[in-house]
């Protein structure tokens, strides 16, 4: 059910000759709307409306049935009654159609009848070799081929470089009406419903190679096919086009891997998160967002530099944009001198040359300053992108041609949240200008594409992803069988970890001479792969030195198993040297059923209870985003070296963590999760001071 | 200059019988525009255009001086050149005007020349006896009488239960603007300006006790009035009244106080930020949020209960607004089974029964039934208000309805931003619903509104705010002098606060005969008043045992100082015993200039600088809020007790947090200064171990 959808498939259902409505009524909103759209975008004529009832619909000639649409059709757009849709699809199928458009709801999204009836759809599809897209949506448009089977209110027949895609299709509704007032365009809308065979990722995977789309919206419930949408993302990194996305069922963190601490951090939507960071992908909260971000990208492809320019028409503007900004981590570069010796020749002696710069009334006076100002903040060397906060219509076609000459893009933004509408839609349409409707709007945007330039760059200079392999990882070691401390030193050590050493004491006469060998205090160990909590059973003692007590804690430790039900396999002892004075981190990686295994790095300790506080990353994942992830923890500045402890090697504690994320790799399909914790850091000193594994139980 | 303006000035101000526009001119936007207020609010009778050089002016006959107007007027909306103000008022002053709006700009925002113009400005309105609006703002008006002398496009002259003040004249217009496209009315409306007489703080306190305005938003670049500002915020609080401010100007946390470190820790709008939160009132980031927020809070006044319950007609936005529910700590209860029955008889078998509610395509077959729906959830145990997201025209009235008879308020919300107009405004109006654009709009103002309720009850149940007196704190003690660290333990000491051991010794064998008495190893710490960083010099030794330890760390800590310039008086060598085991606790006071003491509380240690984690309250502060603020920290689960430690005694963490801040208080307005660097807790022990004072200099 998860394989890709060819490319020739989704050109058949994006581009049909003609299409039957099957179940146009004038009772009903979404015939009314899809054939508005019909109408909108002049496609009456290849539109057949099918009702065995009525002669007339929407003003139109209507066919009883399927069969009576002279020379066929290609596309069936259904909206009969969930029990009628059989009966509809072997009528279309009959005329000719291809693709199947189902809008009727009441399938998987009810319960397990509607599953079980959406799963026989399917395969009724799949007989008569037609591609379905639903049910429970509202259809496509492919804008710039002029073809539009939707009921999508607002849906403008002007094409433009934006791909919409979405899973509900009442939202796609409330997306088209708000493009519709705020000047945005789109190349593609999809919406997917419920995705039976067509998916939002199958789709995206198709938007992105059209030459037409710059950028594509997304709004997701759920990401049906992981793979798919990570091929997605990695093309849309290849070919400089964003991916906005909204996606919305945020659950509650909750533990995935039951046995190690990793698993508590390793929560659903933090590895969608994580992905989305590491993919490219932009990630929004509101509707809103999810538009404008995306308009803004489609308009813009990444920028050069992070930094804006700001022009405003009132200096409150200025310094709310400037607190958000700086909240947002979107640069406000101070200018060049260059540029601030070009403004003064321009602005007038009320205003400060600065950045965001307050154009004040003067701009009230003089229509072509503000396109002036423009030409000048744009050749900034620090600046990516120009942002012109207010100004009145007679402005904008200075700013438009200021734009259209300058080396980095902008936009036109309202100061406070306005509809696009009348003689500044016109005037934003006759500048050729990206229209952004308030300072609000226009700082999260420019704020996310700003990161997302930084991001694609990194991930085009990206040259290191690891693929490590199986080989001859540990020719001795049972791989998917459970593991003791030991074995998995073992595994660690193999794999270019380095581990802390470590001494196997199989009596307490061998513990002290061990010990006594270390020198300093050691910690004592159980060694039993099949206990995973030791030190909840008294199977761990930390700090003893001295004849008496290590044989004390060696006794201790040994029958700390005795009592326990099943009996376990005890194999000895482990006396290891006492490691103080560093930093602990936790290293964990654990499978996401979704996304495969997810890197997690954290400082271990109090602060795992404190901080909550830990990097996650999808495997395999390039070096640079270990130590990316690394340097992003809130508790970063310890590794920096505080209070007198030496700064930790980052060089060498990523290499640590990029040998254990390749261990994981390379431990198969069975592994469930690989923890080190401590990894023990102290300046140059890294090393493993415990490891565990888990296996899929079968 | 900070004095507040008397009730009556302020009603003289804001209820002129006849105004006269000093500067009217076609060429000016702000004469049309304040013309065109004028005549929407129909008071062009009793408005005076003055223009020496034109007889007409906006189709309106003008008068060539103020002198020609006959009988005179009482305001004097001033719209001339700058170096022309002066001129004006004398005219206006001599034409009997009592109060005088100035729109001109050109003063203290520029530069040194400006601001000593405003000085001027303020003068000669004192001695004309006349208040002064202004100046660089664009005006006022005062909704409810029907007075409106200001250049605001969009207001309207219906009155609603709203107060805008705003300190930028550019902002406020659009603000009104966007007040005019989303139906929220003003009852008042005022720009500040420069404030040279009439500050923002006035306004608030003024609108405050005005009986038909229930909220204030409030947009504000400094609070130039502190004091002014608490005492509107707590009339508010008595009053049940929001204040939704959007303070700008947030700059960059910077050192206060350079001997203590609580200084790096309260940044300006660190400490404005706290004080709005202590003080219940509502800050906002976005000037739609400002407005929004102002306007549910007008309409609805504080909440019940926190939790609210939403029901939506589309799945996609039900998910998207419990996400950003949960983010922004807004409950979204589960509905009470007696709800739940309740609405299973009316929605349709599609439909899950949860909260939030999505009422699915049910709710367009059957326009009664969002109002149903809304009945019944407005009725939960658990419900303090109702959101209805998206919905056509046809379902309001029912709507309204339900919510005109319902025991908790509620809204209708755009899914998507939409500006209100047409026929939606129009039954939004006949339903008399509140109007909220988007749900982005609606979750966040739903937030804000939930958790300022909750503040609202716990400001209302305050009865322990803290008074202390500076009777008897240290008679042998010389306030406003520096201090060592034995003078300021002794000073805790007194003021209630628990104190570690330690004792003064003049010689090694003392500090060897002390430390035998404390028995375990000690702490070394130099005394002296004169030096405040002992350990960057060598003055503390911490961790000593034994004679010969003891006697060595004597000499070392005692001699510290010898090469220091000028030399310093050492009383001596504090000897204490080490604590270890426990949590260490900074608290520190810092006065700021605004805003007075500020007690900044933060987990010690390595905490401080990994955390940036301290909570803030602005003295004196009510017990409650001390423990609620320790409760707040980021790194508050390490006193609740981890890895085996106890959890910490709360009531006397807040007990000693508490008598410092009243020794702070008693210690006069030279103190600049008090820490308690560490406090040190451990379950039920909770002692100062070292303490510092600051004072001005003189």
């Amino acid at each position: 059910m998860t394989s890709p959808l060819a490319h020739e498939q989704l050109d058949t259902l994006f581009a049909p000759e003609s299409v039957a409505f099957i179940g146009a009524s004038d009772k009903s909103m979404f015939s009314w709307l899809a054939f508005g759209v019909m109408q909108r975008f002049g496609s009456v004529d290849r539109t057949y409306l099918i009702n065995p009832n009525k002669s007339r619909v929407h003003g139109t000639t209507t066919y009883a049935s399927c069969a009576d649409v002279p020379g066929g059709f290609d596309c069936a757009y259904v909206m009969v009654p969930q029990k009628l849709v059989p009966q509809a699809i072997d009528d279309a199928a009959a005329a000719g159609a291809r693709t199947v458009v189902v809008v009727s709801s009441g399938y998987a999204e009810v319960d397990g009848a509607g599953a079980a009836a959406q799963h026989a759809l399917v395969e009724q599809c799949r007989r008569h070799g037609m591609i379905l897209l639903g049910p429970n949506q509202l259809g496509f448009a492919n804008v710039g081929a002029g073809i539009a089977v939707c009921a999508l209110a607002g849906l403008s027949p002007t094409p433009g470089t934006l791909a919409l895609i979405s899973q509900s299709g009442a939202l796609a509704s409330m997306f088209t009406l708000f493009a519709a007032s705020h000047g945005i365009k789109f190349s593609y809308v999809a919406t997917t419903g419920n995705e039976a065979m067509v998916s939002a990722e199958d789709v995206l995977n198709y938007v992105l190679v059209d030459p037409q789309t710059t950028a594509v919206a997304m709004f997701a419930e759920t990401i049906r096919k992981p793979e798919l949408f990570l091929q997605a993302a990695r093309k849309a990194a290849r070919l400089g086009k964003a991916i906005v996305m909204l996606k919305a069922g945020i659950s509650e963190l909750s533990a995935r891997t039951a046995a190690a601490h990793t698993g508590a951090l390793v929560g659903n939507d933090a590895v969608i998160d994580a992905v989305l960071r590491q993919e490219g992908v932009i990630r929004v909260e509101h509707m809103e967002e999810l538009l404008i971000t995306g308009h803004l990208a489609a308009n813009t492809g990444p920028w050069a530099r992070p930094g804006i320019a700001v022009a405003a028409s009132s200096g409150g503007a200025c310094d709310i944009i400037a607190d958000r900004a700086q909240e947002l981590g979107l640069p406000i570069p101070r200018l060049d001198p260059i540029t601030e010796n070009a403004l003064r020749g321009v602005i007038s002696a009320f205003g400060h040359v600065q950045n965001p710069l307050d154009v004040t009334g003067a701009a009230v006076m003089d229509p072509t300053l503000l396109g002036k100002v423009t030409a000048i903040l744009a050749t900034d060397p620090q600046v990516g992108f120009v942002a012109i906060i207010g100004g009145t219509d007679n402005f904008l076609p200075g700013v438009g041609q200021a734009l259209a000459e300058a080396p980095v893009p902008g936009a036109f933004t309202a100061i406070v949240s306005r509809d696009l509408s009348g003689s500044t839609a016109e005037a934003v349409a006759a500048a050729h200008l990206v229209y952004l409707p308030s300072t609000r709007d226009a700082v999260n945007a420019m704020a996310k594409l700003s990161h997302w330039s930084t991001r694609l760059r990194q991930l085009q200079d990206k040259a290191d992803e690891r693929h490590p392999t199986t080989a001859s990882l540990a020719p001795d070691l049972q791989l998917g069988t459970a593991m003791s401390e030991y074995e998995v030193r073992q595994l660690l050590q193999r794999a270019g970890v380095p581990v802390a050493p470590a001494v196997l004491a199989g009596t307490a006469a061998e513990a002290v001479a061990i010990a006594e060998d270390f020198g300093g205090p050691v910690a004592l160990k159980i060694v039993s792969a099949t206990i995973e909590h030791k030190s909840d059973i008294g199977g761990v003692v930390l700090g003893v030195s001295g004849a008496e007590e290590v044989a004390a804690a060696f006794h201790k430790v040994f029958t700390c198993a005795n009592s326990l039900k099943p009996a376990r396999q005890v194999d000895g002892v482990l006396v290891s040297p006492m490691r103080s004075g560093g930093i602990e981190l936790l290293v964990g990686v654990a499978r996401d059923p979704d996304w495969g295994l997810v890197l997690a790095v954290g400082l271990g300790g109090i602060f795992v209870e404190v901080l909550d506080d830990t990097a996650l990353l999808r495997l395999p994942a390039a070096r640079d985003d270990i130590r990316r992830g690394l340097e992003s923890l809130r508790g970063a500045v310890i590794l920096q070296g505080t209070r007198g402890r030496p700064p930790a090697n980052l060089d060498r504690v990523t290499d640590a963590i990029a040998a254990i994320a390749d261990l994981a790799l390379g431990l198969g399909d069975d592994l469930t999760a690989l923890e080190v914790n401590p990894l023990y850091v102290n300046g140059n000193e890294v090393e493993a001071l415990d490891g565990l594994v888990n296996w899929r139980t079968r």
